[in-house]
Formats: C-alpha cells, structure tokens, sequence
C-alpha cells in the first residue's frame, strides 16, 4: 500500500505530456495529491499549490511520487537531491519508471538512515501463484482494447465512478503503473514472470460478494504482436462477464510498430469474446469506448453512430459522454 | 553456452520419470552423456556407465546436469555434498529447478573458490527487447498443443532430426529447460518478464538464410487457463509459417486443472492458425502430433485414421512412426 497523501514531483519535465502521471493522478485522485514540486525548467504544471519538500512535509504529505514518464523510464541526476532530501524529511518515493530508485546509492542509503521506503510500482513486490481459471464469485469487467494507450485505465475508472455514483460496491483494479498510483495499489502485470500473467490477475481480483463490481485495467492488444501474451494472460486471469472495447480511430498503425496495421473492431471484439470465454463462458462485450480527441465534431457523431450501428452496444467517448450508456447495458 | 560432455546426475530419484530432464538428454543428445551419477536409493538408471565426480573428470567431463525434475522444483539437502564436490572438482553445475543453486551459500562458495559456473537454465540470461512483428528471412515451425505436455519438445526435435537426415538445414530453438540442456542453449520463454515473451522468441529464432528452418519448441496451450499467455507471445514472436499440434487423446482435462475440459483438436488447429497469423500471414497447421501411448493397439489406427479425416493432414505419433509425413507435407 502507498501511503497518502502525495507530493506530486514534476521534475523538470518539458511538456504537460511528459508529466502524464501526475496529470493522471491529479484528474483521478485529486484528494490525495497536496502540492506539486517543480525543478528549474519545469515546463508541466497542475492547478495545485507549489511546494517545496518542507512545505509538502508540513502539509501532511506522506510520499514524493514522481509523476514524469520520460523515455527509456530513466532517473536523471538533476533529481537526485530532490529525491533524496525527500527521504531525510520522512517521506517515501515512488516510482514507476524502469531505472529502479534502490540502484542509485545516496537514494538507498537515505532511505535506510530515514526509515523511509523506495516503492518501484512497476516492479512485483510478491510472487504469484500460477492462475487456475476456477470459477470464483463477484462480477467483474475488463476493459481490452484494438491497441496500445487507447483509453483502458481512463475508461474502466469512468466506469467505476458512474457504478459509485448509482451507489454499486465497485472498485477499480490497476494492471499498470499509473493506474497502480491512482489506485493506491495493483499489479503491474507487463512486469511478472510470464508463466504468472494469469496467476497475478487472479490474485488482484479475488473472489467478493455475488453483487460486487471489480473493473480491471487492460493491457496491450490481442492484435499488437510486441504484448499480446500479457493482454490474452490478463483476459484468461479477469474471468470478467463483460468487456468493454477502447479504440482510436485515427490511428493508422499500432503503437509503436508502423508496418502493423490496426485490427478491424468487430473482428477485435470477436477475438476477445472468444478468448475470454475459456474461463468465463458467458463473457460479451457490453459497450465500445471511443477517444474521439482526433475526429471533427462532425466526423464524431457520425462516427459513433455507424459503430453503434455495425456493434449493436452503446458507443461513447467516456470524456465526452461519459459511460452511463455502458453501465445501463451492463444492468439491462 | 553449456560446456558439453555432461556427467547426468540423477540423485535420489524415486523412479524412472522422475528424472525425465537426464531421460531426455540421454535420448536425443546420447553423445554428450559420458556417464550416470546416482545417490543411494536412486530408483531411476540409464543405459550408461555409473560414475563418481572422480570418474566423470577423469573421463573428460566439462559440467554436472542435475536431471532430475522433482515437485516444487526444489535442491534437496541431500544433493549439497556432490554438488559442491563436482564444482571443487572442476566442473560446472547445470540446473533447471526453481530452487537457485547460487541461493545455497556453500554452492556458491565452492564455484567461487573453483572458478566454475552455477547455470540456472530457467532464469534468463540476458534482457530482451520487446517483440516488433517485422517480417525475418529463413523458415520456421513452431510445436503448438492442445495442453501442457503432449509432446511439443519431443516433435520439434524429431521434425529436427527428420529434416536433418533429408540434407535439410534445421536447427530445433529450446524454449523450457529440458529442451534448453538438449540444444545446449535456448530460453525459457515462461521466465522472462511478461512484457517481452514474443521478444525473447524473436532474438532466439533471428533472420536465417532463406532456406533454412528453425524448428520452434512450443509451450503450454492457447486454452490452458494458467500458461496461454506465454503460447500466444510465443506464437507471435515465432513467425512461424507451420505449425505442428500435438496432442494426447486420453487425457480428460487440461493437465493441473481437474474442472478445464480439453478444447476440441480442430478448433484449436484454427485457433492457433488464426492467432500465428497476425504476424505470419501464411502460417497454417501442416500436421498432428499424437502421443498415443495410453491408446490401445487397435484404437490406435482408427484413432488416427479418424482424425486424418477430420483434418485433412498428416497424423502420427512421432514415436512410434517418426515425422516423415508432416515433412512431406510441409515440402509439397
């Protein structure tokens, strides 16, 4: 469990998208987050009161969490003193970048002389069993996606804000860095032992009341050929009844890979619906959300309407419509 | 690199099966076998010379295998005194256990002092870089099944020596550990971090001359509720145009999960067919695998014959038949 409230550190990212996980925490989390700590040169900012490392110990702040994700995931050296002064004044750092914070020595050894943790979300603070596929109680939802960054985390937190708004017991369940931030805690599934995808899955949505809602954050593609085997490891491990389908329609390859083309929704649906229902036989697709930032308001409309019309399930952008439509389909 | 010829050892295995990893060195690599290791109440043997630590140096060997495979995967303290007296002696210690032999500090000692090697076959030994799907010169096979454990290994290596009989170039690409101790090197794609299983694939099955095959070790089963997460990354970074399915008839469930029936054989033929070619669009199943050892003599050709017809492919059991005919068919 990370420790509340958060000192958002925004380092000297160069842009609002280097700063994508405190923008993250900031839009999902808003309570926990206290302040935001800008270095020289910082170009990404958030409506939150700046701090120092004093000012965010003297509120409260429990944890530094950095909140830029830069290329190659690496810890520059110009954040060293921030981070470690951090520890000295009693807070733990967070981090979900690749370089691990207990590499570097000064950080390791503040954190020992302050009693403070280094906590690197990306990297499994457990072992897992092997998964078993055994039916187990509580319902769940899976948001998959045709792609990469096609909206999974934001649309299943949509999805379980709409479900507390209606007064349901739902709880998202966060498969991936920032989603692990927002959380409070999770599984980054991309980072366990590739015999365990199914396995670490089941064991973060355990079994719960018959009535109760776990909405789990997709990874990956079953269509993008670097991270399939975690998507199809997570889809088998979920067991979720519903699955609700992220796309963005502007993209004219998968991420990352442009000679790979992107796979056609309903085929993409089909896919999922059949994979799923190895360990979950009554699995569907119950709704298709939409980022439509790319598309002309004219286009956009006309858009969802054709989706509807070749799905057949409610299609929204969850920013611009919000997912009400899905959740009566899920209740219907 | 494994350093070869190998001294087997077969510990205190309490029956033939029970050392499967050195049965199935000795049956496919017979020349790097110089000799047989038993500790008393060892119920397991070989068709090859009883050795000491002493006898197997004196005769020109380079690395201890342990061959036994045992549940949990665990270096009983048993074992430690022969371990520790073949490392002081000269040789290496090969081991695909769970258990880590560099985790038992007077192994680690002794390889130290010696200066030899603690090969740990299941824990890679480098990292990968994710999978990208861009086509690769030369042709390749990959060994699917219907479960874990019907013969995936087994096929692929005699696909391996078929095509090498031909005149063919062939080389079989361990992806487990007993195939990894066979080939002399390899990776077990099921122990590499989640995220880069179809990379891992990809760098042990690179760009060959174009008539050259890689025949690929499969592994678990695209409907086994635990593992098929790491076969469908392993089909994907595989890029393989042909595919052989093994398959075991008698089993009534999916091997570790009592409640998973078995998938119908020709569903998961199209299944895996559809999947292979998100990367490889002309990859199609070429042949059938059966291990048909619990089949009675009779069952056993109308069995095939039955399941010829409801393919349309060649079916054998490898054992019992070889692979001459998938070899055919894949030529023709």
């Amino acid at each position: 469990m990370l420790q509340r409230p958060y000192l958002l550190f925004l380092g000297d990212a160069r842009d609002q998208l280097a700063a994508k996980t405190a923008i993250g925490l900031f839009a999902w989390r808003r309570d926990w987050c206290l302040g935001q700590l800008r270095l020289p040169g910082c170009s990404a900012m958030l409506d939150l009161p700046e701090m120092t490392v004093a000012d965010g110990v003297a509120a409260g702040a429990r944890t530094l969490v950095i909140g830029v994700a830069n290329a190659g995931g690496v810890i520059p050296p110009a954040w060293i003193d921030t981070l470690e002064a951090a520890l000295l004044s009693g807070l733990d750092v967070v981090s979900g970048l690749h370089d691990r914070l207990d590499a570097i020595a000064r950080l390791r050894d503040a954190a020992l002389a302050a009693g403070r943790s280094l906590v690197e979300v990306r990297v499994p603070a457990r072992s897992f069993p092997v998964g078993t596929g055994l039916p187990r109680s509580g319902r769940r939802l899976l948001t998959v996606g045709t792609d990469c960054s096609v909206g999974k985390m934001y649309t299943a937190l949509a999805i379980e804000r709409e479900m507390r708004v209606r007064g349901m017991e739902a709880d998202f369940r966060a498969t991936g860095q920032t989603g692990i931030l927002i959380a409070g805690d999770g599984v980054s599934v991309d980072a366990v032992v590739a015999d365990f995808i199914a396995g670490a899955t089941e064991w973060l949505t355990p079994a719960q009341q018959p009535e109760h809602w776990d909405l789990i954050e997709g990874q990956g593609s079953l269509f993008h050929p670097s991270y399939a085997g975690v998507s199809l490891g997570l889809l088998h491990g979920a067991q979720a009844e519903a699955l609700v389908i992220c796309h963005e329609p502007t993209r004219t390859h998968m991420r990352g890979l442009p000679h790979q083309p992107l796979p056609d929704l309903v085929s993409c649906i089909i896919a999922n619906e059949q994979a799923a229902r190895l360990t979950c036989p009554s699995a569907r697709c119950v709704g298709v959300a939409v980022n439509s930032s790319g598309l002309a308001v004219e286009a956009r409309s006309a858009y969802l309407r054709q989706l509807r019309e070749a799905t057949g399930l409610p299609c929204v952008d969850p920013l611009l419509d919000g997912v009400g439509a899905i959740v009566d389909r899920m209740l219907s």
